[in-house]
């Protein structure tokens, strides 16, 4: 018996941005693992089967879905936004590497899909118009000085700067010190946006200098873009601005 | 007379990468206006308008949609990926800001799509799944010393590198240097991707490491990912590897 498994990502949660490429994986699956919520935007059929987990238990989940593969069944793998990006793309390659050699010969494929900054992005304009990077805030995995070096070189290499994982009840100020960190780099004018849940019924978005940017703006389903000191806001009456990040750019 | 103008990603060029949001934009669009390889993707009715223009023609192929958009028809503007990340988004805004008052008052919507980093990392494995950055290689719209400053501060700062616009015809050396760069802070080991064309039928895609990446495996539809100092191999047999890089980092 040979199984396989697909990790797809299900877009910023809007259905509509769902791959069909993604669809046609999710009609074809057997068995889909991954963190409640993200199942929960799946619609399926009483034959699929349906293994929930918690999001702070990624490598559990991931042998758990390479073992039933293993085993023989069609297996998807759910993250929200592009599985590739902070999600259960790499859980599974840790679990393949540190696993039973059968799991290196199971047919794995990974489908991209819309990650969370790039949907906030659009809802903004074009603030990804130019160089930029995207970083985890979460300390649970890497050290929080790696955190702190990293901003600050971003920060001041002229990157517009995606945060992933911003707050969560377990990481209370880590977005206030970031912020911190970033107003000692750049102009309290910066724009930043906060995208929480866009594209979804209940969608929050707004933009904010830097010196009024507080954590209290954001929640895990939030995605942070601070811009560069290049990063411009247009102004349009009745209408949300347009932030975005020229093409061009000054040394 | 009130025109509309949305920007659409066609995804990395697999149609089934294109987001039925995309999908339905374009089923609805009157005048089309990108990049004629771009435009190429999409199947036009006999009623929808057609306006191919060069790849060097951004800023006055987003003014044509613009002005086409305040005469009262419905714009699509096509980049391929996503139209945020280096492409159409941030030239719309460029010519709204520069432009006629009128066009601040357009329907302007921008459509996220799946861009070329997360199809190459998706066929790779996940190397994109610790903190990462995307950054132009292109010296035409700013000075070549940046991104030889940029290159080297995010490399040093453990950053996976995606790469676009790597190599041209008219930027022949770029590429070649910035390899070079980045052998000075990275172990020569380090894994390098070459994602040319993921998902079409001229697919071309490899992974060596740093010390053996040449220019002459990329061209201008290549997108090059370089990892970071944490970025591993899994290698399996009779299949490709899984390149990833871990959820966890060491300061």
């Amino acid at each position: 018996m040979t199984g396989r498994l697909v990790i797809i990502g299900t877009g910023p949660g809007n259905p509509e941005q769902i791959t069909p490429e993604a669809s046609a994986a999710i009609a074809t699956g057997e068995q889909f693992f991954g963190y409640g919520p993200y199942l929960d935007r799946l619609t399926l059929r009483p034959d699929q089967h349906r293994i929930a987990s918690d999001n702070r238990e990624e490598i559990d989940r991931a042998r758990a879905a390479l073992d039933a593969a293993s085993k023989g069944a069609s297996v998807c793998v759910v993250s929200g936004g592009d599985p590739g990006v902070f999600a259960m793309a790499a859980a599974i390659c840790e679990a393949v590497e540190t696993g039973p050699e059968t799991w290196r010969r199971l047919e794995i494929k990974v489908l991209p899909g819309v990650t969370a900054m790039l949907a906030a992005a659009a809802r903004a304009g074009a603030p990804l118009g130019h160089d930029f990077c995207a970083l985890s805030l979460s300390d649970n995995l890497k050290p929080w000085e790696l955190i702190e070096r990293r901003l600050r070189a971003v920060a001041e290499a002229g990157l517009v700067i995606a945060l992933y994982n911003p707050i969560s009840k377990a990481r209370p100020w880590q977005l206030a010190t970031g912020f911190k960190i970033l107003r000692e780099v750049l102009p309290v004018t910066t724009p930043v946006i906060f995208g929480r849940a866009i594209g979804r019924p209940d969608e929050h978005f707004v933009v904010v200098p830097l010196g009024e940017a507080h954590q209290q703006k954001a929640d895990m389903a939030t995605c942070v873009i601070i811009g560069s000191t290049q990063t411009r806001i247009i102004d349009r009456p009745g209408m949300d601005p347009l932030v975005y990040s020229p093409r061009s750019a000054e040394p």
